[in-house]
């Protein structure tokens, strides 16, 4: 059997210690043998119990315990009622308990003061993301699906070394090691619309194109990942330039910016409403009304989310 | 029922012939009409009896005959046996098929000296286009989907104006209008890729889901088709510069390649050796393979298809 490469960025140092997130199923299980294979001495290993399986995840949150006493690694375990969590903000069960597990992960790296997180994520779980994306009308950067390095607002480093490995080959390392992990019933549940992607969409797409779609979907990801970054730094690098955004962080309608492609223009214009303006919710609709201003004809005038409008008078346009 | 509006290039003038590729069927029946309601007075109807299902076949050739004779258009039908290509050419049938129709247009627009056809593909055409593409493993170019206007390197250019159109809305159309069309047996037979893309796939995701995958995915492929644009266009711009790519077809390997982003150099790359070289076959594999050549201890040789080779010398790049 090939060895498992980790994709582990240079700041990984196993010297040094690091968070990794553990279910207690197959695959952090896998990744959490992988890491110490590769050195990795101080893992500190963080569990949330979603509540979401009674005695299951009791059993789950113990299995992850006994695992770090036996390999002398420190361990946190919190629980949290996901579903209630749900319930009061309206989320989907899934985005509720992504939520409170990034909220917990947060909190493990204030109090270790470690702002590198490795998560368990593989290849049929990129792929997933990949096509679930397609399907809610996602640009390029949705396309690119999760990236091996993902810094989040509040400092968090989310890291997935194993983002480029199939789940069969994490399965034939663990029988190899004779690893034990813990079944998590909910993977398989049609409740989810990732499992279904999972065990339908993705089968079904096998067998009707005769080939194993997900390293194509995968390639694609990374294609889509690289073209994206590649446009965005030519409206970062257009916005860089002095005089383009005025010091009252109006957007000059110069002769550059209307020469510009509009693959390049509609990010400039999601740069400076999300980054200058501070403005949430700008999606297609808004940057191509913002787009239409730019027009001789168009208007002076263009809605944004929570009540708030984008003006042009002359040569400017801002946010009121 | 709000009207269907044509997407038509400019250079599609209702005054001027153009040729319809028609298989009688409901799509391409209602794009028929749907001209005439828009006042095209010289269509030139083009059908291929592709002689796949036997009387039924025979039985569409001579349904357009008539429509044609009952408008008063010209008509155009030919046959040819498409299992037999597909088996010698060892080609899909449905590629078979494709390939048969585009030689057949080609001989039409030679004909009447008449190099724009009109082609009944709609949304979810473009949306099954558009996952199977994703399936094979494309990039920005082939989640793009069809294009309104696609010239061919015959000079023939394929126009597709009902390609934001639902198929409901052409249903509604024909309904509403009264229009006899054929249908076809094949459209519904799980042996075509394309069907069960159309019949499993895309209603397995949209359940799924829980929406309408369909304008999703459109909204995509546009969005990947402008970002597709404007990095095609960097990297046409770049080789455009006098004394990039040098009298003996090489290519310079100067700071300025050196420093391009490699959404950028990659297409540069396919570029040049699928325009300057004429070289066939240029897939990812080759792309990578030469990139990797610009590195300071890369290769000096790359393999290419057909027995040929990129080599480098300095700080030139050159085909042998």
């Amino acid at each position: 059997m090939p060895a498992i490469l980790l994709n582990l960025p240079p700041a990984c140092d196993p010297a040094e210690p690091v968070l990794l997130a553990i279910s207690g199923g197959r695959d952090s299980v896998a990744l959490l043998h992988l890491l110490r294979d590769a050195g990795f001495a101080h893992l500190i290993l963080c569990h949330l119990n979603h509540g979401l399986r009674g005695k299951e995840s009791i059993d789950d949150a113990a299995f992850v315990r006994r695992l770090a006493k036996k390999l002398g690694l420190k361990c946190e375990i919190e629980t949290e009622d996901v579903a209630a969590l749900a319930e009061k903000s309206r989320l989907s069960t899934e985005t509720a308990a992504r939520e409170a597990r990034h909220a917990f992960l947060l909190r493990m790296a204030e109090k270790y003061d470690v702002w590198v997180v490795l998560l368990a994520h593989h290849a049929e779980d990129q792929a997933e993301t990949i096509l679930g994306n397609l399907c809610r009308g996602t640009g390029l950067a949705g396309l690119a699906g999760m990236r091996v390095v993902q810094r989040l607002e509040s400092g968090l480093h989310l890291v997935r070394p194993l983002l480029h490995v199939r789940r069969s080959e994490i399965d034939a390392y663990l029988k190899s090691k004779r690893c034990k992990y813990r079944e998590d019933s909910s993977n398989t549940s049609p409740k989810y619309r990732r499992n279904r992607l999972r065990h339908e969409a993705l089968p079904l797409l096998n067998d009707i194109c005769v080939r194993d779609v997900v390293p194509q979907m995968l390639r694609l990801g990374m294609l889509a990942e690289q073209d994206d970054d590649a446009l965005q730094r030519l409206a970062l690098d257009f916005l860089r330039v002095d005089g383009r955004v005025l010091e009252d962080r109006s957007l000059l309608v110069s002769p550059e910016l209307l020469a510009l492609h509009p693959a390049v223009s509609s990010r400039v214009f999601a740069l400076w409403l999300r980054e200058v303006w501070g403005l949430p919710g700008i999606d297609y609709e808004v940057i191509d009304a913002a787009l239409g201003m730019l027009a001789a004809d168009g208007p002076a005038k263009t809605n944004l989310p929570e009540g708030k409008h984008l003006r042009r008078k002359a040569k400017r346009l801002w946010v009121e």
